[in-house]
């Protein structure tokens, strides 16, 4: 399997990047958690002037064997619909990429369907939707290694192109199940805890894909092992994320982590390389159940909590004006000398 | 006194815009605040396309008598040192502004200091800083008035110019002061609850900073009205805000609130004229001890959460592009018959 080599960002540069924060002209510390991400880019970055570079999201697609038992609202044909959409321009991520001057590619890691790729689709398919875990393994350990290699593929692509940020999203109907067998395995917390409603069950829905999750746990026989938990229980659109994930800090590269989903897939990154959380940024908290509680396991602090629980990296791309206006602060704000200021505040 | 005729949006276009939500391409509800904030401007500009025009940030500015009593960390010299800053361009309001497409007005309320208004400061300064409200009426009532009235006038030329959305910043060392008593006036909750570290007192600092203002209190002598107690306790620069958020709504702009103390003038405008609060939008929930507490009693709602404690408008600033994701999300999406994908979800 693909090995990935990230480093902790040197901590030398600290103590010059908090003291150019500092001497900045407004009270210590009033500009809160902008001044934290200033600090965490000019240490992935090694610099005090920052700069983010042409940032992409990327959503990677995929449909899920376990949606045949019935864990989910929608029905599986809305993963190729809603990559239609996108292609369109007519989704909620469309409109954020647009105001944020983010670049969108979508990806297919594996949707049972015949995708128009000539139209811009970028086609990674491993296979036509995982195989229902109720019963096996949703994915062999070779179909696995696939995805962690093409997910990582797509973020030397963008690395190539020039972006230093990217924030990545997913559409596949049937994941919320997935993240949530993995929260359950890589945070201990019981598998009630982790299961929410998804895009809109109803209490009794809960239950009943509970019920499903739990008859899978019971009929897993692998070995607990971190790869063999996401092997088993992931989605393509998944472990594509998680391999996309590791390559974009293997590159120093910011990595916006979305809602639910992709805050599973940064906690199963953090199982193979714990280091890919220093390039992380939580964007947004949403309403899913089992999401708050994950974030608090990670001791991740998400920037915004709109209560979206759309996916696609909605939440992520929300959030960048805050990352750029971070980076803004360090590079434009004046220093008290310079603006003969009384820093006495 | 001027009085302002602030009509509630008319509530008869609600279904439509609801409906046309609805039918984006999402599972209903999943863009959260988003669809309610859009839901609010399509209601105040009685349309299902609503648009922002010409954002622009107004930072009020002026002295405190009650600086007098060591109520503040800073001295009252960075008020104009720091107006100066924002004309250069180096401070924390600029780059959001630059970031973010806004204009930034600056008004000289009752700064105790002859500014340079050929640079672009405007004046409208009514006194140099208030009088000691330990002792005294802040201002008197003609005083008042005309903070009203010019804030009301500054807004009326923003909307000449073309705005229909505003935020309002201060700047005026001392005013967390004034916000805590207007706010316990205001609101019932004790004046313990409403007394914070401003820009950086320790604990005895905000010990001493409540004795000062419980003394005032009880030292206070008024009819115990509304505007006696905004006149009484009031800054120039927030009386002028207050004005301006009035106006803002009579024109039916959209407000969009910043820190504590913005907090503060919208909760005074209130007590003036409560359909004001229809037209703001509340930006930030900051750490200023009592911040949360308003918000709750406003049942106001802010959109983000970031620590910050500067003032000037950052936070409201800050907010902004999510309220423009509101609206161009219910311009830009797709609906489900046009984009062909099965409603179900």
């Amino acid at each position: 399997m693909k090995t990935f080599h990230i480093e902790k960002p040197d901590e030398n540069l600290r103590p010059s990047i908090i003291d150019k924060i500092n001497n900045l002209t407004k009270p210590k510390g009033s500009l809160g958690r902008l001044e934290e991400i200033a600090l965490q880019i000019s240490l992935i970055q090694q610099t005090l002037t920052p700069a983010l570079h042409k940032p992409q999201n990327i959503i990677f697609a995929a449909d899920h064997g376990i949606v045949d038992e019935g864990v989910s609202l929608s029905p599986k044909e809305v993963t190729w619909q809603q990559l239609s959409n996108f292609l369109h321009g007519g989704a909620g991520v469309n409109f954020l990429c647009r105001q944020h001057g983010f670049e969108l590619k979508i990806v297919d890691a594996g949707v049972d369907y015949d995708l128009p790729y000539e139209k811009g689709i970028i086609d990674m398919k491993v296979r036509r939707g995982t195989r229902n875990y109720l019963y096996e393994a949703a994915m062999t350990q070779e179909e696995m290694e696939l995805c962690i290699e093409r997910g990582a593929e797509v973020v030397r692509r963008c690395h190539e192109e020039g972006s230093n940020v990217l924030s990545f999203g997913e559409m596949g109907i049937g994941n919320t199940s997935s993240s949530s067998l993995w929260m359950t395995y890589f945070t201990g917390i019981p598998l009630e805890q982790c299961v929410g409603a998804g895009s809109g069950l109803n209490q009794q829905g809960i239950r009943h894909k509970y019920e499903v999750l739990k008859r899978s746990m019971e009929n897993y026989n692998g070995d607990g092992s971190a790869t063999d938990i996401i092997r088993y229980f992931g989605g393509l659109e998944m472990v594509m994320a998680v391999g996309a994930m590791l390559q974009a800090a293997e590159l120093k590269m910011l990595i916006l982590v979305d809602g639910f989903i992709m805050t599973n897939c940064m906690l199963a990154a953090m199982q193979l390389c714990p280091a890919v959380k220093d390039y992380a940024i939580f964007g947004h908290c949403g309403d899913e159940s089992g999401h708050k509680l994950i974030l608090e396991y990670m001791q991740a602090k998400p920037l915004i909590n709109l209560g979206l629980r759309l996916g696609e990296g909605t939440g992520a791309i929300c959030a960048y004006p805050l990352v750029d206006s971070a980076v803004r602060m360090i590079n434009e704000m004046d220093n008290f000398a310079h603006a003969s200021i009384t820093k006495y505040f």
